[in-house]
C-alpha cells in the first residue's frame, strides 16, 4: 500500500541550487571529466526509478517474510534475488567507487541523494549494498594493489558483496576487548579464528562472493585498540585468475531476530582459521576502519532521512484523503461529512516538523558530502585541509542528528494515520522500527555525540567549530532571510560550546554529560544556517516556479518560528550540568 | 531473559507517604469500611507476586506467538488461558468495582499502583480486563438496575469480559460519522447492525461471555455525534435466570496485524442485528461513555508508565553488568576489562531520565486518583466539584503525558542495550512496540492535547487551570525544596496560558497549534509539582530509610537541573504561533 516517489525536484534544488554543485565539479578534474548537471539528473531521474519501481515494492513483504536461516544459507525474501541482479547491472554499487577499478567515481554530493532514495525505498534492501560501498572504501584506501585489483571489480559490479566484521558477543563500542585471533602464515596470509555478531549482510543469497573486512588481533598484539589489526577474509577464496575456487573457513552461525530492517540478514559470522589477508599496516587496523567512517556513518545517518522521507510521503497523502472533524475555522470541505485532517493545525505541525526537518537533513547530507568531495578531489592542500576538519566535525552531527530526528519524524508519520498508522498493512509502523537501528549501529548516537563535543570540538579547543560557526556567521552577515535567527543561533552554540569546555576543564564528566543535547543543538544550528541558505536561494528564484519556492520559503518560515527556538531548551539542560547525573550510588539507581 | 519485579518501595512512598492516603480513606466511609494502610500494603503484595510471576514471564512468548484468528475464533498465546484463569481468582478485575454488584470497591489511588504493575508485566494481558473494568464503569454509571444485576457480577468476577466498540473504518476521532444502526424492537430491545474496527478483546477464548458495548443510531436520530445511543450487546445471550442462553449475532471478522500488542487480538467485529439493550438515555451515548472517559484514560496512560518502569528495570541491570569501555576519570572497576556502562555520563543520563519521569508520572497517577477518588466518595458536594474540576483537567496531561515520556523513555530503555536493545529476545524492543499504542488508542495524543486547551483550559476562560496553579503556588509558598523553581515553572505555565488563550480570541487555529506543546510544558510543570512533594517528603523522612530518600533527592535534583528546562524550549515554539502552520497551500505539503 505505501508508495515512494523520489523528491527529484527537491534533491536537484539542493544540488544544483542551493550548492551549486557544477561550480565545484567544474574545477575538480577528477570530477569534471565524469559529471555535470545533465549527468547527474540523468542519475537521478535513473535512480529515482529504480528505488520507486524495482526496490520499494518489497518493502513490505521484504519485512513480513524476513531473510531466513537454514543450516548456515541464508534466503533473502521473495522477489530480491531478481530484484537485485537487475539493480546491479547499472553500477549502482561503485557509483562513487574508484574508476580504476571500475566504479563510477561520481562525487559524494551525489552520492547523498542515491543512498537517500535507497534507504527510502527499502532499508533493508539499500543494506546489501550500502556495506559493500563501505567495504570497497576502506579496501581502496588501504589495501595492496593486488587485492584491490582482485577486489574492488566485481564488488563495484555488485557481483561480490563486502561485509563489515566488528563487533564480539562482549566487544561492541570498545572495540579493544575482542578476542579474533590472526595467526600469520608462511605465504604472507593469516588463519582468522573468532566469532563476530551484528554482521550485516554476512551471509545473504544474493551474490558470488561475500568480501570480510575481519578486525582481529595477532598472538603478540598490543592489547587494547592498538593491537587491532583488519583483515580481507572472502567468503570463497579466489585464484590467481580471479575465478573462484574454494570455500573459505567462513560460516554463518545464526541469524538475528530483530525488531526490524527484518529483510536484512543479520549475521552471526564464525571464522575457523579462516584465510584472511592483511589490509593496511599491522595494528592499524582502527585507523583503517576509521578512514572510511566518516564517508560510511554520513551514508548511515542518510537511513534517517530516507525513512523520515517515505513516512512523510504517506502520511501527507493520508491527511489529504481522510475525513475527520471540521476545521477550527469552519468547514473546509462542506460538500463531505467531514474536513480531510490536514485541515488541523496539529496534523500541519506533524506534517511540517517532518518536512522542514527532512529538508533541513537533506540538504545537510549534501553540504557535508559538498566537503566529502573537495577532501577527496581538491587539488589544493589548504582545501583539502579545511574540508577535512569540517568532515570530522560534522559527520557526528549528520549521522545521530538525521537519525534521532528520523525516528522523531517516523513516529510522527505515524501519528497522522491514528489507528491505521499501528496496523502493519501501511507500511507506517515499519518505517518506525527500520529507522531505530540507524540510532544504534555505526555507533550509538550516544557515541556519535561524545565523538563530536569530545574528540572534534574539544580536542581542539574549539577550532574546527569556531572555523565553522564563522562561515555561519558569514553568511548571516550577508544579511539575507533568517540572518538574524540564524547569527542568534551561532552565537548560543558558541557561548553554550565555551561553557561546556570550561567546565571540562575541571571535571572529566561534563562531555558525557552535555553530549547528546549538545549535538542537537548543532543539529538545530547547523539546520538554520540550512534553512537560511535554502530560503535566500528560494526567494532569489521565485520567478521561475513559483509554487515550488513559496512553499520552500513557507517551509523556513516554519523551522526558524516552531523548531529552532527548541535549543532554548537543549541550552538550559546543557548548563544544568553533569553532577545531577553522579548524585546516587549505583544501588539507588 | 526480561524480569519486572514491582516496584512496592516506590508505590508505597507515593501513596502512603507522599499523599497519605489513610487520611483521606479514613475520612470518606465508603472507602473507610473497606481499606486501610495494611489492606492496601496486603494488596499490592499480592498484586506483585501475580503481576511479576504469573503474567509477566509470558509477555515475550506472547509477543513471538500473536493471539490467531481462525473462523471467527481467536485463541489466545500458550499459557493466557490458564493464567487469565488464576489471574481472576483474587478478583482483581472488580478491585474499584461497585461492591453492590461484588466489585470490591478499592479506591483508584490503590488500583492506579495495580494497573501500572499491570501493563508493566505485559500490555497485551493486561488489555483483556482492562477493558472489562472500564465497560464495566459505564454500566454501572448509567445502565438499568436490571442490566448491571445481570452483567455486572460476572464482569467484575473476570467470567465474562467487556468490550468497547466504538471506532469504524471511516471514523475514529470523529464519532458523529458512524453508521451502525440499533432498530427498536417491540420487547424494549434492539437490532444492532454494522461493523466495528479495532475492538480490544472483541473475540477471545478466555472468558465465558463478552459484553460489548456499542456506540450506535437509531434510524431516526439526529445527525452527527447527537445522535449517538450507547447499546450492551452480549456475544452470548444472557437467560433471565444469569445462565447462558444462544449466540448473539455478533462476530469477529478479522484480527489486525499490529507492530505491538500482539498477544491482544484487535478485532473486526461484525453485528448482524445483534441483540442489544439501551445503556443510558437515548441519544446521549456520547455523554454515556465520556463518563467513564476520565477513569479509563487515565488508566491507559499508565500503560507508558508501567512499560517505562519496566524497560527502566532491564536498562539498569545490562548497565551494570556490561563492561565496555572506561569512566570519564579513569577506570572504576580496574580489576576487570572494562567498566560497568553504568558508569557513563552519558548512560546515566539516559537511565535518570526514564527513572525522573517515571517516578513523576507515577506520583502525578495517584495525585489524579487522589481527586477521582474524592470526585467519586467525598461526601461534600463543594469538594467533589472541586475534585471533578481537576480531574478533567489533569486527565488528558496524564494520558497523553504519561504515554509521550512512555515511549522516550522505552526508546531510552532499548539504547542503553546497544545492539543488543535492537534484538527481540532481551524485551526492550517489544516494550518500545507496545508502548506505542498507548498514544494512539483512546482518544490520539493529539486529541488529547486539544480536550485540554480547547475544552479544559480555554472554555473555561482557565478557571480550572487557575485553580490547580494556585495549588502548586500554595505548596511553594510554603517554602520547601526547589519552591523557586516550582514558582517560576507555574509562572511560565500561567503566561503562556494567558497568551495563548489571548491569541485564540482572534484566530481559531491557535488552540490546536499550540496544543501538544502546551501539553508537554503543562506536563513538566505538574512534574515539578510532584518532585517537590516527594522531594520535601524525602527530606523529612530521611532519618528512616537513608538510602531510599537520598536516592529520591538526587532524582528530584536530577528532575530540576536537567528536565525541568525542557519548557524554556516547548515555550518558545508555543509563542512562535499558528501563523507558521498555515503558509503552505495543500500542494505545497
Amino acid at each position: 500500500m505505501p508508495q515512494y516517489n523520489a523528491p527529484l525536484r527537491d534533491l536537484r534544488f539542493v544540488l544544483h541550487e542551493v550548492f551549486q554543485a557544477s561550480q565545484l565539479w567544474s574545477r575538480l578534474p577528477a570530477l569534471a571529466e565524469c559529471v555535470d548537471t545533465d549527468t547527474a539528473d540523468a542519475i537521478l531521474e535513473e535512480a529515482a526509478k529504480v528505488t520507486g519501481q524495482l526496490i520499494a515494492p518489497l518493502n513490505r513483504s521484504g519485512d513480513e517474510e524476513g531473510a531466513q536461516w537454514l543450516a548456515g544459507a541464508v534466503t533473502t525474501p521473495q522477489g530480491f534475488r531478481e530484484a537485485y541482479a537487475t539493480y546491479i547491472q547499472s553500477g549502482w554499487v561503485g557509483l562513487s567507487g574508484n574508476p580504476q577499478y571500475g566504479g563510477m567515481g561520481m562525487p559524494k554530493m551525489l552520492a547523498v541523494a542515491f543512498e537517500e532514495m535507497l534507504y527510502a525505498a527499502g532499508s533493508s534492501f539499500a543494506l546489501y549494498s550500502a556495506l559493500s560501498s563501505g567495504a570497497c572504501l576502506a579496501i581502496d584506501a588501504h589495501a595492496s594493489e593486488e587485492l584491490k585489483n582482485t577486489y574492488l571489480p566485481p564488488m563495484y559490479e555488485g557481483r561480490w558483496a563486502g561485509a563489515m566484521c566488528l563487533t564480539e558477543a562482549h566487544s561492541g563500542t570498545d572495540l579493544g576487548l575482542i578476542r579474533t585471533r590472526a595467526e600469520p602464515q608462511a605465504d604472507g596470509s593469516y588463519k582468522v579464528s573468532g566469532s563476530k555478531i551484528f554482521i550485516t549482510g554476512g551471509e545473504q543469497d544474493l551474490t558470488e562472493n561475500i568480501i570480510h573486512l575481519v578486525l582481529a588481533k595477532l598472538p603478540d598484539a598490543p592489547a587494547g585498540p592498538k593491537g587491532i589489526s583488519l583483515f580481507l577474509v572472502p567468503k570463497i577464496k579466489v585464484n590467481a585468475d580471479g575465478s573462484l575456487g574454494e570455500r573459505n573457513a567462513v560460516n554463518c552461525g545464526s541469524i538475528e531476530h530483530k525488531m526490524g530492517i527484518k529483510a536484512s540478514a543479520t549475521c552471526v559470522m564464525n571464522f575457523d582459521g579462516a584465510t584472511g589477508y592483511l589490509v593496511g599496516e599491522l595494528n592499524k587496523g582502527l585507523a583503517a576502519m576509521f578512514t572510511m567512517m566518516n564517508y560510511e556513518r554520513l551514508s548511515i545517518g542518510i537511513q534517517g532521512i530516507g525513512c523520515a522521507e517515505a513516512s512523510y510521503q504517506n502520511a501527507v497523502a493520508y491527511a489529504r484523503e481522510r475525513l475527520q472533524s471540521r476545521a477550527p475555522g469552519g468547514p473546509v470541505a462542506a460538500d463531505k461529512a467531514a474536513d480531510p485532517i490536514i485541515v488541523h493545525p496539529d496534523v500541519r505541525r506533524m506534517l511540517l516538523t517532518i518536512k522542514a526537518m527532512t529538508e533541513g537533513g537533506r540538504a545537510f547530507a549534501c553540504y557535508v558530502g559538498q566537503q566529502l568531495d573537495q577532501a577527496k578531489f581538491s587539488e589544493d592542500s589548504e582545501e583539502r585541509s579545511r574540508a577535512e576538519a569540517q568532515v570530522a566535525l560534522l559527520t557526528p552531527v549528520a549521522k545521530a542528528f538525521f537519525t534521532d530526528t528520523g525516528l522523531d519524524s517516523c513516529v510522527h508519520g505515524q501519528q497522522v494515520f491514528g489507528g491505521h498508522g499501528y496496523i502493519r498493512e501501511w507500511g507506517q509502523e515499519q518505517l518506525v522500527r527500520d529507522v531505530r537501528i540507524a540510532q544504534i549501529y555505526e555507533g550509538t548516537n550516544g557515541i556519535q555525540a561524545l565523538d563530536l563535543l569530545g574528540r572534534k570540538v574539544a580536542a581542539n579547543g574549539g577550532a574546527s567549530l569556531a572555523c565553522f560557526c564563522a562561515e555561519m556567521e558569514a553568511w548571516a552577515a550577508r544579511g539575507g532571510l533568517y540572518a538574524g535567527e540564524l547569527q542568534e543561533a551561532v552565537q548560543r552554540l558558541r557561548e553554550v560550546s565555551a561553557w561546556v569546555l570550561e567546565q571540562a576543564r575541571s571535571n572529566p564528566n561534563e562531555i558525557g554529560a552535555a553530549s547528546v543535547e549538545y549535538l542537537h543543538l548543532f543539529g538545530y544550528t547547523a539546520y538554520a544556517y540550512m534553512w537560511a541558505r535554502m530560503a535566500d536561494c528560494a526567494a532569489a528564484r521565485r520567478a521561475g516556479d513559483e509554487a515550488f519556492y513559496a512553499g520552500k520559503l513557507a517551509s523556513a518560515e516554519f523551522f526558524f518560528r516552531r523548531l529552532l527556538p527548541r535549543t532554548l531548551g537543549l541550552e538550559a539542560c546543557i548548563r544544568g550540568g553533569s553532577a545531577a547525573l553522579f548524585g546516587h550510588t549505583a544501588e539507588q539507581l
